[in-house]
């Protein structure tokens, strides 16, 4: 059945692919939507997109919303409102609209059972709900939760045709393994691969996003090939450029030339990615000895895997005494100048390089705030500095007045930065 | 003007907001939003909700949306589509489908010049456009960012009437002063204060949500004066009660009864919080020794305003070495034992109490994957231990098998966890 469903979907132009999240927590904003990126990210490299996003609330609003889609876009992917509570009713009612009966799985009961058997939880009459299936759906296992998902291929009369629909569950955990097996590889086969285009992304860095423009932009837009986009950040654009490879190979060194040092990183790399790779690459270590960034560098690098290799070890040192005891800071230089201040943030950085024997380490002393500023020592504040085995330390300098996590990330971000730029330097020279 | 405009717009009803956000990038999947839950949380203490959010790419596809939501809401933010590149049509577009007459406004582009030259950019002539306003609109300064927000209240003919429509800059550093300056208070004069409820968000771990609702939820849905909510995530649900003040702390004794051991947090109390809080309230100290979790576990902590006076330092050992050198654990335990494993958790943890001097330290050493696994220790193994000053050690372990990062924030959550219920035994003992 799967196949004779498919085959006669090809189709030469872009499939509309819509998301519709449901979910009061994601309008209420106790919880961030992590799926339109998810799906962005996995469905790109198939050559297709989501053309439109929308969150609804949980219960009878899904309704407009599915009937409002219905006859805008080939390919529907609902997530959330599978769930055994009485709020979920996503089921339910793309059963209505579509007129399609519901019938207990047997499978899939087995399937909830068992699992409530394996994690200690008591069965539920309730959670029976989760074994409905439309008489057309095709089942999807949820390896990781009990509510299935569900495939719907197209149904429809004389003048309409409903779209692919995709019931998915709202947690990330359950839908993303579940997308990945059983959806993507049905989007694939239907309509993947018609493009081949491909997303480079050139993050700068102390330019704005209208230079960017005038100075690179504007004629790549003109030679009709590419797709050119901005997003722009906190002292950071988002240079973005989507088209053949042959074609964005062709115009990489044109970029990195036209935007100079302003470049931070190419393509999907992130900052710590970036300097993990650098580190390996000039056989270089680093240690972290953070204040105000709380550990935040040292986070930010174990994200990267294999980071190991490079990163020996990080010294959080919130309090005076642990910036005496771990790192051997002097207490005259903390009595005098303060923990916020260049020759303690330098004496930090040189202290984690030889507690650690580390090639590199980066140093961070700030006030991250809302309290704890003065007029001579502002919130916002940060000294930063990068000792060098063998080289002169470096410090410097920011004013970072951001809210508390974004003022640890932009701390982060430019302490990194320093580095990188070190590294590139050796890698180079 | 403003005044006369927000009088006559008084209502009974709870108004339609809808968000909107402009932006491939979000489509792609390279930025997450953050204006969804951003404006969900700050308009619920005014009483009022998003209704619907939708997003869509840069461009003309604006226009379809706009018209759809014309019909459907009374409020309508959209945001993105103001800056100075080609993809950047939001404020066009608006002006176009309501016929309105795009106009330069001289003080905001004598600002976006003053801001060029006070960060040294050049000013470039498309910035312009920035500064073209629709006639009936009224400028929201952007404090942050050269594109100012516009309010355009709602114009009409005979038969149909706008929403009022505030356009608003994409990057979360400059919408969200404007909106907290220009957007809340309209919108608390215009609607807000109707309602009153409070949203109450209890953190529940170890139960499923269908044993929550069945002996808990339905029971308080049958009411009729409370909204009951879940929101499953992994090893946790969200138990959601939005209703009167009076009627919260009424129920509250039973939900705190029914859920027992349970119940890790009350509020909108992250984790972290709730372990700053309990170590001020208890006179502990805390210390942190994290293999596995890279730094994360100092990170969050670091991230509660308050926290440096709990929060004493912490050790990133991410090397053999650094386990021997920074927290004293002995050679032969690594070397009998491996890493990841009950005796070194068990040493790190003591090493951090003895060497920071606080009262509690907390150790993690485990595989996050995806390389370093083996048969007996498989990816995902974690060995946790707390240490505290005058009473014994305890040690665990879990499996968790998730991606990296989603495994650094499950591990850092379980060492959480066990520290909040240690510190909470301690307060009622």
């Amino acid at each position: 059945m799967v196949a004779g469903v498919y085959q006669d979907q090809g189709m030469n132009k872009a499939p509309r692919i819509e998301l519709l999240n449901t979910g009061n927590e994601l309008l209420l904003g106790s919880v961030r939507d992590s799926h339109l990126s998810w799906f962005g990210r996995e469905l790109f490299p198939l050559g297709l997109r989501v053309t439109r996003q929308s969150t609804v609330p949980d219960g009878v609003e899904i309704r407009e919303t599915l009937l409002d889609a219905f006859g805008r876009c080939d390919v529907l992917l609902v997530t959330g409102g599978l769930g055994p509570t009485t709020d979920d009713l996503t089921r339910e009612m793309v059963s209505e609209i579509l007129g399609l009966r519901l019938h207990l799985h047997p499978e899939t009961l087995d399937r909830i059972k068992e699992r409530c058997r394996r994690r200690g939880f008591e069965f539920q009459q309730r959670m029976e709900r989760q074994a409905m299936v439309p008489s057309t759906a095709i089942v999807l296992p949820n390896d990781h939760g009990t509510a299935p998902g569900l495939h719907i291929p197209p149904v429809g009369g004389v003048s309409w045709e409903s779209p692919r629909i995709f019931l998915l569950p709202g947690p990330p955990r359950e839908l993303e393994p579940m997308a990945r097996n059983h959806v993507l590889p049905i989007l694939k086969q239907l309509y993947g691969g018609k493009d081949g285009s491909e997303c480079r992304i050139y993050r700068v860095a102390g330019m704005g996003e209208s230079l960017v423009e005038a100075r690179l932009g504007l004629a790549l837009s003109e030679r009709g090939d590419l797709e050119v986009g901005y997003c722009a950040r906190p002292n950071e654009v988002d240079f973005r450029l989507i088209g053949p490879k042959a074609v964005l190979d062709e115009v990489e060194p044109l970029v990195i030339q036209s935007l100079g040092s302003h470049l931070v990183t190419a393509g999907e790399e992130s900052m710590e990615a970036v300097v993990v790779r650098l580190l390996r690459e000039t056989s270089m270590t680093l240690s972290v000895a953070e204040s105000c960034t709380g550990g935040m560098i040292a986070d930010h690098m174990t994200n990267v895997p294999g980071a190991s290799e490079a990163f020996l070890e990080g010294f959080v040192t919130y309090s005076n005494a642990s910036k005496s005891d771990l790192l051997g800071v002097p207490t005259e230089l903390l009595r005098e100048h303060g923990a916020v201040s260049e020759p303690v943030v330098r004496s930090m950085a040189e202290g984690a390089l030889a507690k650690s024997g580390a090639t590199r380490a980066l140093a961070t002393s700030g006030i991250a705030g809302p309290g704890g500023g003065s007029t001579e020592k502002p919130v916002g504040l940060v000294w930063f500095a990068l000792a060098r085995k063998g080289a002169e330390t470096t410090s410097w300098s920011s004013n970072l007045t951001l809210e508390r996590i974004a003022f640890k990330r932009a701390a982060t971000r430019s302490a990194l930065d320093a580095l990188r730029k070190d590294l590139l330097t050796l890698k180079t020279s």
